[in-house]
């Protein structure tokens, strides 16, 4: 499978994602314990990548396992990063209001363009910087509150604490991704043997999370495993499933393609979001979703179209020194 | 002198202009009558290009100077534009809000583009195409109104007649640029015997805006040549004197430069008017008006930077059939 396609099909499922959310809400709140749906879909990619990793075994050769525990000791990493990364964000929560934060949210576009060049060494030109920006601020203006809408706060009046905790959580959240791409491309073991360790610690990690909660709540109504399905039904099913799904692709990703795309597939995942909901919930198109969009266009076609398309290069067969004094404008400066 | 010199002066001068034009109010109102500012400001232009003009005569060689009737009648033309210009953007007004009707300004930026593509003939890289959309949707992003803000009349609400309107004026308006462009370059006749010819048509046509408004209003305040310096103070010195310098530039760089670098100018021009706004007038900022002037750098950057400094072009010397397939970046494709 080509990157573009399962990019593609990222984009589509992440947008969904927001969309069965929403429907699976009633009168404005969940009736299921939101916690349970991330520990289900880690449940989910563990069953699906056993499978897959079963098939793989019957065939020869066997796919690549490595066992060593200097290996397998890498992958709880993720999910501590994202336990941090929830605190953090938590933390963030209780300086800047929500529209401040969903904007700040937009930072990790850049910070995981930063780690990524340097953690992971991948060189990128100027012209892709200047997209990876752009792509920031395309999503951040997508979602620029707009004239008459309820909540009215200011970008700019946020104690600074909330830039430095946003910032921190920007920086997380790269680090995640950039970890698991490292995680993934370190060797060239079964994508599947992996995505098994990934989602073993995942699971853990989720299940402790729900165990905290009863902790928390004293065991008020009861331990989690016999309130997991409550109040669950189609809708929330298809939530686990998608939400599964899309970790699945996002693996995939990390292992064949990188975490540029990733993040070019969310964003456009967000702002299909925004453009279905215009035309299911009935939501009024703003200026600033088109202008938006066609920032992120932009950006996506300066990422990835091939230089040679963007720029003229010379055709003909020359020496490079000559050629680029020949591709500036025939801009006049004299006088 | 460089062309970015006469560019940045253009934009603090036109920046200025917004800034000195409210100092120039009282109440909220001009105490003078706006339409002689235009008027006066067409003199002094023509006044200052008639005394360079003269000194040039001084000097050997004698500047060239076609005085063909065939081509001094070319002259009138963009002064015959703007006044259909004048009344396009009234007849658009009645349609679409002063907001809307400002948001819609942009697309002369885009149109003013595929004219100079069209009848210039000057051939545009996607990227500078890429870019000069670019730069209107980031004057556009700035311009998007608040949360909070008193008008909140939406964008898409407007009958179709507006929009048509709205695009008429953007072509037109780019339409006049590019004639004046065409008139400049055609040929190599001195720059201030072509600003002599276009001022003294500009006088004329502006001096028959004050005629005709006097004969709207039956000549109730008197004629135009009696009560032409009404109201004036230091500040309307400064705004006549300051479009008037504008108006130089913009001629300069219309014959040494393009309408490209005066689009850019006058675009960097208004976000600056904005950004001072804030300083000066205790303006809020917005988010807005930040992402906007991030993308107009972007785009102005894309458009004016070398492309080898924007892509890898291959520095050593190889046939560039080689190079191409060596810039894209080294994503896995595979499996």
């Amino acid at each position: 499978m080509r990157w573009y396609v399962v990019a593609s099909l990222l984009t589509v499922l992440t947008s969904s994602q927001g969309i069965l959310t929403t429907l699976s809400q009633s009168n404005g709140g969940y009736k299921y314990d939101y916690a349970t749906v991330p520990f289900l879909a880690e449940v989910f990619k563990l069953l699906v990548s056993s499978v897959f990793l079963w098939r793989e075994m019957q065939n020869s050769p066997p796919p690549k396992m490595t066992m060593d525990w200097k290996s397998v000791r890498l992958y709880p990493i993720p999910s501590i990063i994202y336990l941090i990364h929830n605190n953090v964000q938590f933390a963030t929560l209780t300086y800047v209001d929500t529209s401040t934060y969903q904007i700040m949210g937009n930072l990790k576009i850049v910070t995981t363009g930063i780690l990524f060049r340097l953690f992971l060494k991948r060189k990128l030109t100027n012209l892709q910087w200047m997209a990876i920006i752009l792509l920031a601020v395309g999503t951040t203006t997508s979602q620029v509150k707009g004239c008459g809408e309820a909540s009215c706060d200011s970008f700019f009046s946020s104690p600074i604490q909330g830039y430095l905790f946003g910032a921190l959580s920007a920086c997380l959240s790269a680090l995640a991704g950039v970890y698991t791409e490292f995680l993934m491309k370190k060797n060239n073991d079964s994508l599947y043997w992996q995505n098994v360790q990934l989602y073993t610690f995942g699971s853990i990690f989720n299940m402790g999370r729900l165990l905290m909660d009863d902790f928390r709540s004293g065991f008020e109504e009861g331990p989690w495993w016999q309130r997991i399905f409550n109040g669950y039904n189609m809708t929330t099913w298809l939530v686990v499933l998608n939400l599964g799904t899309t970790g699945l692709l996002v693996s995939w990703l990390m292992k064949y393609a990188d975490n540029i795309v990733k993040v070019y597939a969310t964003s456009m995942a967000m702002l299909l979001t925004m453009v279905l909901s215009v035309i299911l919930f009935n939501f009024k198109p703003t200026v600033q979703l088109f202008l938006g969009i066609i920032i992120c266009m932009m950006s996506l076609h300066m990422y990835f179209a091939p230089p040679s398309t963007l720029v003229d290069l010379p055709l003909t067969v020359k020496p490079v020194s000559e050629s680029v004094s020949e591709v500036p404008s025939e801009r006049k400066t004299d006088s």
